[in-house]
């Protein structure tokens, strides 16, 4: 079967940059544990049929699910099909859908089966031979991390692991990585005595999202910005991830991890290393991961951590006009639980670049609505020539990469109001990822998956990143575990009291995105 | 009357700003001369109605027409009122009118008559005596600059100009100020021989428009702007005032002094003048003018005039899915006319800001469309981390002070495009005053009048500016008039091809706005 084939149907305006760019898997297939579980449904397998649909699969790509359940291949094709029809980006396709069916495998099998993994590789050698995935192989571990040794250790008895000659073995990651230091570098342990550091993706799904990648095109392609990125220019840097949800079902789970263990650690490091780092000297990965190291390196705690850092636990009460049970009634919850699911802290970078400026992280549930941002608040003017009640109006310039939702970028200066006299005033000026573009934005999944098959890594955390991360946390963690239970917050608010005090401590005051 | 009643349905929400800055002004009265003309008409008669409007005005204030119609006091009042109600900016309201037109006078003469003028001043004692004027009184010269001499020798004769004790008289002009130095200081010789040159309010209307003046607040009100507001990051300016009319009835006037002396003189070198300036000590007139002199004393003229300079002449064709005639067939035009309709020169300024930054300024009629605006573009980045196909479709930064129509603020900048790789491509972001005020924008003139009311002299060009404009043009001018017939351009297109090779031979481009 022909690439045009499986082409039929795409549209190359809709997408031009990776087809242009020629961003196209070779053969390979991709193989997932854990493929009953939700993120395979909502978004593992929707990616790959949107790659497949956007022509940036190869013809012979196989996808296998390996599951207990008593599935053949077809019930297993049944149930992507239904997940596809459900939660693809882009339309349905048929002719798409049947050519990604033909390489579409289940294996029955527990994960102390060796058996079971016996027969993935019989399964994975027919594909080698017979469709053509040539020995290219990655392994998507959407399982709980306790599995992970049991599973990478099959991987490696069963001979799956064992990178021959041209060929590639690959396994991917999710979050959590480990919960602290030292769990961080016993799964690590585990995971690259199998696979080679290089072979390892750690996918955290924020840096997928464009307007992360975005952040350095808008510092390193733009002369406007990178000259007041600065410590002489900006005044303290804001960066949140709010969600207006409660654990929900997750309960079991998030008990003992907490809002900074879960996002703090990750994804705003993350996103602070982008914001902060030193411009690197390609985007390949080892540099791009070099300067996020830096950074990460550099960061310093607060001395006093109880004036610096905040935690709370939404109590009951209303959210989005229903009444909501409160964190310690959850399901399946501890009612004695001293896990956060707000957090909050100032961490300082002792750079050239950023002495002096502080960066606020928070992140929380049942907060007053869903938004992540990185918000660069600037000094004020060093002087002003206008009175006092001129200016009463004016707050500090401000440039708020909008992450999600309503992708964008704005810019919060002082105009003046219409009229005699010289007030000034806050106004905006926005520019939307939506409006900006007729292409679409892919998933992050969609890229980060074709990242994984191409092996191009700049986008997946380093093991050293993911523990410098965690040497960051981990005091503050063992400083919360002495304080006991978290102060309440009400949902709907924007988190605890102490959280607030935080920032009046420092004279400034929280963005209310 | 309490000044209750004048403000009666006046909505104190619509334009806090001058109310509450109490910028009220005193009891006085304005002189129009020239009362029957277009300007008259169309801006000043509906400003000083929209003024009362706003609460801006006395109770007592007069306005008196001096024309040598045969007119009665209720016929003039009968013509204002006509024009209130055609071109007033606010709601006609019949209690502000009624107040406002208990002062309205008119004096019948020639400017050669000085029982006329005599009259006059039997008139303005009569206000003073028995509506409250109190011998403040504004001169309003609405005229064509040949008559300048005799009225203001009139205004002498007659004790008009006198100024008491605690009163006061000022005079009013418009562009052009002379059409030359040398006439320019003739005719402020005598108007300045009348009137001291605190007295002399010289009128650009561009001043008075509120994007203008928020160059002011965007300055300097900001942390974001000014750090990069020079040749380090600056690569050029382009300042645009493109209108796409013709002379249309002004061709005899226009005839002789054309496009450079009708706009650029004026309206563009004080656009470029609060661009390119450093910041004043204060806001104050004298602080203000001394800045924009200083930076106008600083432009320095291109060595190669025929390089650096343009200028063209509109042909006949199509505009506006209209045909229209050329300049040179209008009506009452010379066929063998050289006078430009379009102008376009290179400026430089020697000064540490702004050393190796091109301001390049542009007027002209029958072009692509009517916008004014002042376009700051920035160079490039130091360097790319970007291979040269993705940053293909990436101009240079930009920030465009829209001047009209559509007020308000652009920044052109880099983002990258969705999709996987990191082609980048420009992008703007958009402040529009019309959204983001509630506040309507005054005219200009009601800014201005009430200025001159209010004694308050910033927006008004000083005879030194003026000047110091002539010293830039007239060399140009001198170069022109040895040039013979300017080239011809299309309507409709954006100017003479003689234009684009003067951007050309600098490696840049004219923006199409």
């Amino acid at each position: 079967m022909s690439p045009v084939q499986i082409t039929a149907g795409f549209n190359p305006l809709r997408l031009p940059s990776d087809r242009r760019l020629n961003r196209i898997a070779g053969p390979s297939g991709l193989i997932i544990f854990g493929v009953t579980g939700d993120l395979s449904r909502k978004k593992l397998m929707p990616a790959v049929y949107d790659l497949a649909n956007r022509g940036l699969l190869p013809p012979g790509f196989a996808l296998v699910g390996f599951a207990r359940r008593e599935w053949e291949d077809q019930d297993f094709a049944q149930v992507v099909h239904d997940a596809v029809k459900q939660y693809s980006r882009t339309p349905f396709d048929e002719d798409v859908w049947n050519q990604l069916a033909t390489g579409i495998r289940f294996v029955q099998g527990e994960f102390d089966d060796a058996a079971a993994f016996g027969r993935l590789k019989e399964t994975i050698d027919e594909l080698d031979r017979d469709r053509g995935t040539m020995g290219n192989h990655a392994f998507y571990l959407s399982i709980p991390p306790k599995s992970f040794p049991q599973v990478t250790e099959q991987l490696r008895n069963s001979g799956l692991a064992e990178q021959k000659d041209g060929q590639w073995r690959r396994v991917v990651i999710e979050k959590p990585f480990g919960s602290d230091l030292v769990t961080a570098r016993e799964l690590n342990d585990v995971v690259e005595s199998v696979f080679p550091p290089d072979s390892v993706f750690r996918i955290d799904h924020y840096l997928g999202k464009e307007t992360v990648q975005n952040i350095l095109a808008l510092r390193f392609a733009n002369q406007l910005y990178e000259p007041i990125w600065n410590a002489n220019y900006v005044d303290h840097v804001q960066i949140t991830m709010a969600e207006d949800v409660g654990v929900g079902g997750r309960a079991g789970y998030y008990d003992g991890i907490g809002a900074a263990r879960d996002v703090i650690q990750n994804h705003l490091l993350q996103l602070l290393a982008l914001t902060a780092m030193e411009e690197p000297v390609s985007f390949e990965a080892s540099h791009l991961r070099a300067e996020k190291e830096k950074v990460l390196s550099a960061v310093r705690l607060p001395k006093d951590l109880a004036a610096h850092t905040a935690r709370g636990q939404y109590s009951g009460g209303w959210a989005g006009g229903e009444k909501v049970i409160g964190f310690l009634d959850e399901e399946g919850m501890n009612p004695q639980s001293t896990t956060e699911t707000y957090a909050a802290m100032r961490l300082d970078i002792d750079t050239r670049r950023w002495a002096g400026v502080p960066f606020y992280l928070r992140t929380g549930k049942r907060l007053g609505r869903r938004v992540t941002e990185i918000a660069v608040v600037f000094k004020r003017a060093p002087q002003y020539l206008f009175e006092e009640s001129q200016t009463a109006a004016l707050g500090q310039n401000a440039l708020v990469i909008r992450v999600q939702p309503d992708e964008g970028v704005t810019i919060r200066f002082g105009s003046k109001v219409p009229g005699a006299g010289m007030q000034v005033r806050d106004v905006t000026m926005d520019f939307g990822y939506g409006h900006a573009f007729t292409e679409a934005s892919p998933e992050a999944y969609e890229r980060l998956i074709l990242d994984v098959l191409l092996g191009d890594p700049p986008l997946f955390p380093r093991h050293e990143e993911v523990e410098l991360s965690w040497k960051i946390l981990d005091p503050i963690e063992e400083f919360w575990a002495t304080q006991g239970q978290p102060e309440q917050y009400r949902p709907g608010t924007w988190g605890p009291a102490s959280a607030d005090d935080l920032m009046a401590r420092d004279g400034r005051t929280w963005r209310r995105p």
